[in-house]
């Protein structure tokens, strides 16, 4: 196997240099003032991210752990929640809600599919649900959802909107404040460009007046026991330092870089990444416009397999890019622009990805991808 | 403030710089073969380290996360559970299973004082419960109980224990299987000298025959769910994938040594430790016996105030110690010994702890402390 490696899946993403070294610097105390200027500087700099005045929560655990702190401290047993799904995420937040005894109605699309705010609002009132799970990136299929139109549907029904958007924060634009979303949950390893093992959650007061009569049981995952401790500026439990540390590098260079320019960086990303596989005659599973800006989901040409392909630019090039699902399996495979990534990151990929596949038999005019990458970056970024 | 730092608290512990390295390497994917061979390696260590051949669960959480899994995978709400609790952990585990609706039962000391067998024995059979919470090191009194003598009586009431070995595993004797332990967990901060961020769960055969009947709800923290992933090899969720090749460092430097020459060090340096208070004619708070090899709890000499002491030497000096609690906060400081540490990390908080004390009014003979901690130190190695 190669010995080096590009990592290009939707997550873990890759780590600047910057954040590696804080995470290796020595471990301290979480109760000392060392610790404790990190932790006030990466919750007042996550607020920044998220565009939020409101509390945002710091647990160490997944992605998944934060929403499930969702879960638990907004419901009680058997109560209404409305799961909106069209991927794996989706799914997950279904199941997880039905393990905790809630009454889980759904709004369920196809993979693929773009969730609708009509769709949404027609279930609203069938369901008369008073909390919504949303997925903004789902990840499974490189589709944005718009999160800005579903929450102002949630909104209108006088409900509370849960918004996963672990893939998506510091990617591609949310408002968490302004577009009136309750609870918006994310981790450290996407666009946040850490190392995984931290999950954020903004709570607004309307999500804080529900959690008080919400009667599912909670203890690591409490919202007040660590919005108390924050306060301190504490955490509740001993949190994971070394990443805390690793965060706050990262959320400075971010910062640094300005989150519009991040994200326009991201819109960059996407349509280059589009634009060298339409070259290469590859059909897009992922929406071609640009809230597309996470990952792309692609197409195998007919007759090559896509799990043979990833394990070839794996095992021989050092390039992980993530699979598929379902009954096209055999023929979608994902790149993953996150965080820490250029557009040269995105032509690699492109590049070993033709390799591979003039190899396995396709029909592709050699450089025609990365030409028409690195063209449409230009134009994306040169606006 | 110095620039220099010492962590001499029972957790986070410090962490070798090769550990430090290996969580600065770049980030891989957690569903690649990089990452499975650590995985499939770690689990087989942790193994080792808890002396079982049982499974050995491992989440992205903090210990207080591993207990819970205990708690929402072994229990159903109302069901009755046996709290043993002389400390601040234990009452932890206490309210953890009053969160969850358990009918909490318990059998409480004194924080400071050493659980008995025949107390557990007799709150037993007057309690009927199945599920027993131990703490085997309670890092707020330095006081290390009898999981071996215990375990057994919950054993012999057919009950199952569920241990917190949260800062004594790697420290001090532990034999999961042949002391018929049920569920021990444990983190990865303490002695497996990890940065936190990591939690560790092993389940006895007994534990999952009752996790199938325990209706509790669970998600992130479910054990099946967990054991499955890990059989493919897997994690169910994104793990902090750098943590984990940390620990893997950890683990390989720790099996190095050898658990048992691991163990003996701790006792050498409680010994140490313990000399050179009693040398400065400080009272110990912590029991003067071999078991207390994880942290040294000690009393300030009457009139001197415990928390000015421990802020001088940690603003004049950088050396972070524990604090206390209670009704002897004021005179009640804790240096922890765990993990990454020598003699004379030992010798450096007991030279520190003379200067401030003299300065502070104590009369303490200069160098007596050190003197007595490297004899003390010395003859434990000889041995």
């Amino acid at each position: 196997m190669a010995s080096k490696r590009y990592l290009l899946t939707p997550g873990p993403t890759p780590v600047p240099p910057e954040v590696l070294a804080a995470q290796a610097e020595p471990v301290i105390h979480h109760r000392g003032p060392d610790f404790r200027a990190v932790l006030v500087r990466v919750l007042e700099r996550l607020k920044l991210v998220y565009r939020t005045d409101h509390d945002v929560l710091l647990f160490t655990a997944s992605g998944t752990g934060g929403f499930e702190s969702a879960v638990v401290n907004l419901l009680s047993p058997g109560e209404t929640v409305l799961s909106v799904s069209a991927g794996n995420f989706g799914e997950r937040w279904t199941k997880m809600a039905a393990a905790y005894g809630c009454d889980v109605q759904q709004l369920r699309y196809e993979w693929g599919a773009t969730p609708q705010a009509d769709d949404l609002a027609r279930r609203l009132e069938e369901t008369r649900a008073r909390v919504v799970f949303l997925v903004h990136s789902e990840t499974s299929t490189g589709v944005v959802a718009d999160v800005q139109a579903l929450g102002a549907v949630v909104k209108e029904a006088g409900a509370l909107s849960v918004v996963d958007a672990v893939s998506s924060l510091g990617a591609v634009p949310l408002e968490t404040d302004a577009w009136g979303l309750d609870v918006v949950v994310t981790g450290s390893q996407k666009a946040l460009m850490t190392p995984p093992g931290l999950a954020f959650v903004s709570v607004s007061p309307a999500a804080w007046e529900k959690s008080r009569t919400a009667s599912l049981p909670r203890f690591y995952y409490d919202w007040e026991r660590t919005r108390e401790a924050q306060g301190q500026p504490n955490t509740a439990f001993t949190p994971a330092v070394s990443t805390v540390r690793a965060l706050d590098a990262a959320l400075g260079l971010l910062l640094e870089e300005g989150l519009e320019h991040a994200q326009a960086r991201h819109v960059a990303l996407g349509r280059a990444c589009r634009a060298g596989a339409k070259a290469m005659s590859l059909e897009l599973y992922s929406p071609d416009e640009d809230r597309s800006a996470v990952v792309t989901a692609i197409l195998t040409p007919e007759g090559i397999d896509a799990t043979e392909l990833r394990l070839a630019l794996r095992d021989r090039f050092g390039i992980t890019v993530a699979g598929g699902h379902g009954d096209i399996a055999d023929r979608l495979f994902r790149v993953g622009h996150i965080g820490y990534v250029d557009v040269f990151d995105v032509t690699t990929a492109l590049s070993a990805v033709e390799l591979v596949l003039v190899e396995m038999g396709a029909d592709i005019e050699r450089g025609v991808g990365v030409a028409a990458a690195l063209e449409a970056y230009e134009a994306a970024v040169r606006v």
